[in-house]
């Protein structure tokens, strides 16, 4: 998605080459008509399937599948992440880990909001490792439900992240897919 | 507004004299066609207010904010909670109680994002005890901005959330004003 990469090349910082932040307009301060043109894009790719609701993760996830669902005229289920051991007989859960944090946690989501009638797109802003898109998925498939795909805004191409997921037989699509960045330096690859 | 109310009556769930679930529609499950229906009653109310961008807090309120910016077209900041004690000299920052959580922690806005220019209107999903909104205003008069109002969805009166926001120079407007509940009962003041 040309704006969107044109976007990152303008206004995304990579840190060193692992770390693109992007804060200006998608993680902390959010460009909603950016967004806007995200969703619709999105949707465009996911046309020909019947989707139910859209999954995401707290709480960057929350702004781009809230405006995407406007597309998609369905509820967006946001999962909420959480540290601790406080399992939950109401809730689906799935451990996550986080390289960014380096540490391991829960993500969960009420029984009452995924049915196995659901056809669900999993919706972030960063494919990087995969953890939390296998945890989302991991979340669809206990409720029964389907996993239509996924929708990544920014995919670092350098890890492991859409291997490890479509492994798991999730179809993944990314907007802007990055092959390798430095300081100062972001190479795409679509 | 009246479809608001409506929904909190038909899916709203009062645990007790103190605590509202509307995790089906706003704090979980989002009803994305309700938050629009929210989004343009904010804008009606402070149509006549120039803003300049939207602040919330993570997580609940990235969803309405976003939604809503839509009709101001105005980009959105969400403040990030944080607990412990990390000062960075890039952000402005304010102390928050929690009573839900019956806990401190921080908020931050990176001071990129907010300007002296800027016209500020807060949103968030929820008014009780004030003290996330206090927080927000205060991380907007750091910044040297100005602070239009307060958009709130569901406000309980019989806390002293609005005594406190409004005693602090803060315009508070409320979609839903709950005056007393308990366990299967609501009453609304508005």
């Amino acid at each position: 998605m040309q704006m969107l990469k044109d976007r990152i090349l303008k206004d995304g910082m990579a840190i060193d080459n692992n770390i693109l932040k992007v804060d200006s307009f998608l993680n902390h301060q959010v460009d909603v008509k950016l967004l806007n043109e995200i969703g619709k894009e999105f949707k465009r790719i996911y046309e020909d399937k019947e989707v139910t609701k859209i999954l995401t993760i707290e709480a960057s996830g929350i702004a781009i599948a809230c405006i995407a669902a406007q597309y998609f005229d369905v509820p967006v289920v946001f999962a909420k992440k959480y540290s601790g051991n406080n399992i939950d007989k109401e809730t689906y859960e799935s451990e996550v880990f986080s390289f960014t944090k380096n540490q391991m946690y829960n993500i969960k989501v009420s029984k009452k909001y995924l049915n196995p009638r659901d056809k669900v797109l999993l919706i972030d802003d960063f494919l990087a490792n995969g953890r939390a898109l296998l945890g989302l998925g991991d979340v669809v498939r206990q409720a029964g439900a389907e996993i239509i795909g996924a929708g990544i805004v920014i995919e670092k191409a350098f890890q492991k992240g859409r291997e490890l997921v479509e492994k798991d037989g999730i179809r993944v699509e990314s907007l802007a897919i990055i092959e390798k960045m430095d300081k100062d330096l972001i190479t795409f690859k679509n």
